[in-house]
């Protein structure tokens, strides 16, 4: 049986996907994968998503350069859940210039930040002149 | 502005919720939570989750004796998935008697178990006498 017919894939098609610093084990983001999302990602071992915002396919990294180089790609007990052991480019996995998007901790009823910007958003996604 | 408020329940009224282990890193599990099994989380500093297959609260651990304590509740950029950073009770997080979930692993076009079975799941849910 091929691998990805084992992926329990929700009504859309989809299957959530955590991606994890491979050597911190920082949790840094949370998104979205169709079958040729997790094919290509197997295929190049670069994390590529699919944008439900945007209805396509999303490869990490294409405006802004910031790639997740594929150590581990695991898959849960119920098999629909995706979770991707990465090498992040830049360290920047956030489009807010984070390293993490889990920036904001609970705490006395706030949410609050605690996790510097480490570079600008304004010169992650300029346009290349 | 109440915390939860700030959270973007998707349309069942649910958010994803990744459980993390707080010393480890390891990522455990993967659930979601209403707002109400987000409130009691919050209060009582064990995770709570809502089961979209039984559709309702499901205080982890309330059959197993595996709960959770909450040592950090955090959210991401888009206020639409949460963290959980907890210690797990009896380090087994898994219905298969396994501390995480995620114990399938890709290898040459095959999931690979590599984690170890630490009870036998037929000892952790058997009825109580």
């Amino acid at each position: 049986m091929n691998w990805l017919d084992e992926i329990n894939w929700d009504s859309d098609g989809l299957v959530p996907v955590i991606a994890q610093d491979y050597k911190t084990g920082k949790v840094l983001m949370f998104a979205w994968m169709n079958r040729e999302a997790l094919q290509l990602t197997e295929d190049t071992q670069q994390a590529v998503y699919f944008s439900r915002s945007r209805n396509k396919l999303w490869r990490k990294g294409e405006e802004s350069g910031h790639t997740q180089k594929v150590h581990e790609i695991r898959v849960d007990c119920d098999e629909d859940v995706i979770l991707l052991r990465i090498e992040q480019a830049g360290g920047i996995a956030c489009h807010t210039g984070r390293n993490s998007c889990f920036f904001k901790k609970l705490e006395e009823g706030r949410w609050k930040i605690d996790q510097p910007v480490i570079k600008n958003p304004e010169d992650i996604y300029k346009p290349v002149a």
